[in-house]
């Protein structure tokens, strides 16, 4: 048995982000020499998102439309705030999209659908964070 | 170790289904011979989710209404549909379903609580679709 | 190759309340004696979740409240309510917050970043209920 551990680190330009991980996912199986097992990629930060999804810009301009109506800014709507926080929303909309994905490796590759892709969704960013992979098989 | 892949391949009738696939789930874990593991099914599409819930007609159809309400259908609403899809809706009501589920395996059986049950829910069907199952353990 | 399963049993005092469960896993993990691989945890139950996020009790109440405004109580509202049931909200609201997580381990602990911890969300509590964790590795 083979395990295999990897943590990217990354610093979004925006507050708000979706930025495509896969290629370095990827890199992560390929380095671990496992060929049928499984891929945990997590977010580990509570308030950003690993999820899988189209790698599409107009799509992702929805998932932030969409999440901004499903859980609004705003700092005086939520308990969490009274800390002196100002990010209650960005819990709630991580929660919608995922902490973490979980990925099949079959002959040493992702296996994947036809648009499957995996991203890390940041809700409160501008600020330097790490994703998690871990990769068990043989 | 042991590691089992199995591709399970169906087509809705209707665009927007929810079909109970856990008998075939059970059937890949007994020809994975494991014992002792954990069993990932996922659906390999990014229109469609596998989750675990209650098998209760009116339960599905509660599902259905209140995905109609969290993410609307409407070509006009979305920009994903400026490129030619119908489906953005989809892509958002997969992601409150989620993509995958993880179960563990223990004494060669899918160790369940007494009422769960393994479903996969279709936003955009009457095509042909693939859930991914694999199993690693000993 | 090693595998460990552990059963928690818990009761709510109230009907829908948030319990840290981070502990009860770290001694699981701990027993196990895994240095490296992937643990699970899920509820085994179809009206309550296994989540992480924050350990903060404002955050908690953000949550209760959010989960009441996108999937409302009302037996009259559902049709899972015709079979008898009063809970139908109970199971969209586990839905929106999910059933389990999978958590790397890495070097005999769970790989956390800072801020996350392990929670069950219950949301028709007031009798006893279980949580499975279920860890492979080496």
């Amino acid at each position: 048995m083979k395990t295999y551990t990897k943590y990217l680190t990354l610093k979004t330009a925006k507050k708000i982000e979706i930025v495509n991980i896969t290629s370095q996912v990827e890199e992560a199986v390929e380095k671990s020499q496992v060929k049928e097992g499984l891929c945990l990629v997590n977010s580990m930060h509570i308030t950003s998102s690993v999820f899988i999804n189209d790698e599409e810009e107009g799509l992702k301009e929805d998932f932030k439309k969409w999440l901004e109506k499903l859980a609004p800014d705003g700092v005086e709507k939520y308990k969490h705030n009274l800390t002196g926080e100002d990010n209650a929303y960005a819990h709630l909309r991580r929660t919608v999209m995922g902490r973490e994905v979980v990925v099949a490796i079959t002959n040493g590759n992702l296996d994947f659908g036809p648009w499957e892709q995996i991203f890390y969704a940041e809700f409160d960013g501008q600020r330097s964070k790490r994703i998690l992979i871990k990769i068990i098989g043989e």
